[in-house]
């Protein structure tokens, strides 16, 4: 991979940002894909972020940008269009820009996750879950859940009025699945997901308290940096089907490359906006 | 060369950008050197440069940039500080992120030049130099030639008043060199530069009207995307010592990267600017 002055660039902004993993590998991909472009990292400092994302996405080269914590639901107004799941949810973890210099928003994380268990044969239709977390991931992960056709999700959060108000907005976009926050685990459940935090620093235990599951159960977890967390090996304890984080971030680096596809985009693009 | 999460940026900015060479140059130097860090090209529309600008400089993980046409003189206020040069021209072509957060700015298209003369071997002190061009290439070599002792410098353009207030500001930096606009040639000149955009298109001729040449007359040009120009090879033809846009360009490249110093910056920041 060479950088050169016609070289278009793709951005990851976080605050903080070295713990990023995507540039390696988008700018691998894209190398493999033929495309003179290379994602970037960039560190946007929480206070300055207002008068940085005006500035890059105003730069005439960028052609897409990665959204990561802290910015998901901050990066959305910067959309001009949004998919219905980035709609739904108040976020975006990619955004586009068209031929036409418009911007469009889209969140993966869900899609990453619904990915992630099908490459493990795995079937979602009808599925009771239980969820851990309604913040940024869970709210994108259900939206998928439910977009699939599960049956059920019953979301717990120790911030117990998040949970209500996720399971209301996704109701309304999914009548037909049974959503609601929920104070205890219920009993039925056949597909557990952690999205909280939990896990993540040594010493954690699960996200809640989880005795003998069946060996049918699907047991997904967005933690990255921990693998298998607690979660994970009781569910590996059981013969359950699991989902890691890892296997939920590959998950979307495809789906991902689907969408900024710069090959494509350097053989088309009209110049409209170079 | 690989892009990380901890990757630090430096960014030229133009518009077009695609031209370039820096990004390729700096970052195989980067490499080189040690330092995680990349050159990467920003193609900042003119009428956005305003948007642009704040937001690339408030980035946490950038520390350095490059400025080409047209937006040296721009630039100048985006520095905290100013070299003497980069002060009297009243422009910048590099500016370095320090510890503290705050910018330096300088200006290296007539230390390029100066550093080209000598590594041809070629002395400047007590030089009466004629000068096509009062642009920013020509001010900030004049500039360092009147740093660097030369008698005389009688400066051409088109616009005569700016070639006016040119001399009249390098002759209060340097009173005791001579410094004045000329509208013609004058006749005891042994050194000739140009630092006007003549030579760049097909068919252009010299920037003006010249005859034999004595031999130890030394010649520059600025021009980098043609070599040898009409200039040149009519120096060549007369057996002058000649720097070429090309030389300059090499000049500068190492005055950069001792400014910007991406190695020594990782192994001795505070941490104050990421």
């Amino acid at each position: 991979m060479n950088i050169t002055g016609a070289t278009r660039l793709y951005a990851i902004i976080g605050d903080p940002i070295a713990q990023v993993r995507s540039p390696e590998v988008f700018t691998d991909l894209f190398a493999a894909a033929g495309a003179n472009a290379v994602l970037i990292p960039i560190h946007v400092p929480s206070a300055r972020f207002d008068s940085i994302i005006p500035g890059l996405m105003a730069m005439g080269n960028l052609d897409g940008v990665l959204v990561t914590i802290p910015f998901k639901a901050r990066m959305r107004p910067f959309a001009d269009r949004l998919t219905a799941a980035a709609e739904c949810i108040g976020a975006v973890n990619a955004l586009r820009r068209e031929t036409d210099g418009s911007w469009s928003g889209e969140m993966f994380d869900g899609v990453g996750f619904v990915r992630a268990v099908r490459a493990k044969g795995a079937t979602l239709h009808g599925r009771r879950v239980l969820m851990f977390g309604a913040g940024g991931a869970g709210s994108a992960i259900a939206y998928e859940l439910a977009a699939a056709g599960v049956d059920s999700i019953a979301i717990r959060d120790p911030d117990y009025d998040r949970a209500v108000a996720l399971a209301k907005v996704l109701h309304t976009a999914f009548p037909s699945c049974q959503i609601a926050a929920s104070a205890s685990n219920p009993s039925n459940e056949d597909m557990i997901v952690n999205a909280s935090p939990v896990g993540m620093r040594p010493g954690d235990g699960m996200p809640g308290a989880l005795g003998t599951l069946a060996p049918g159960t699907l047991v997904g977890d967005v933690i990255v940096s921990v693998s298998p967390t607690a979660l994970i090996q009781h569910a590996m304890r059981h013969q359950c089907t699991v989902v890691t984080g890892r296997d939920m971030h590959a998950g979307q680096i495809e789906a991902i490359m689907r969408f900024f596809a710069p090959a494509e985009r350097e053989a088309t693009t009209d110049g409209a906006a170079r």
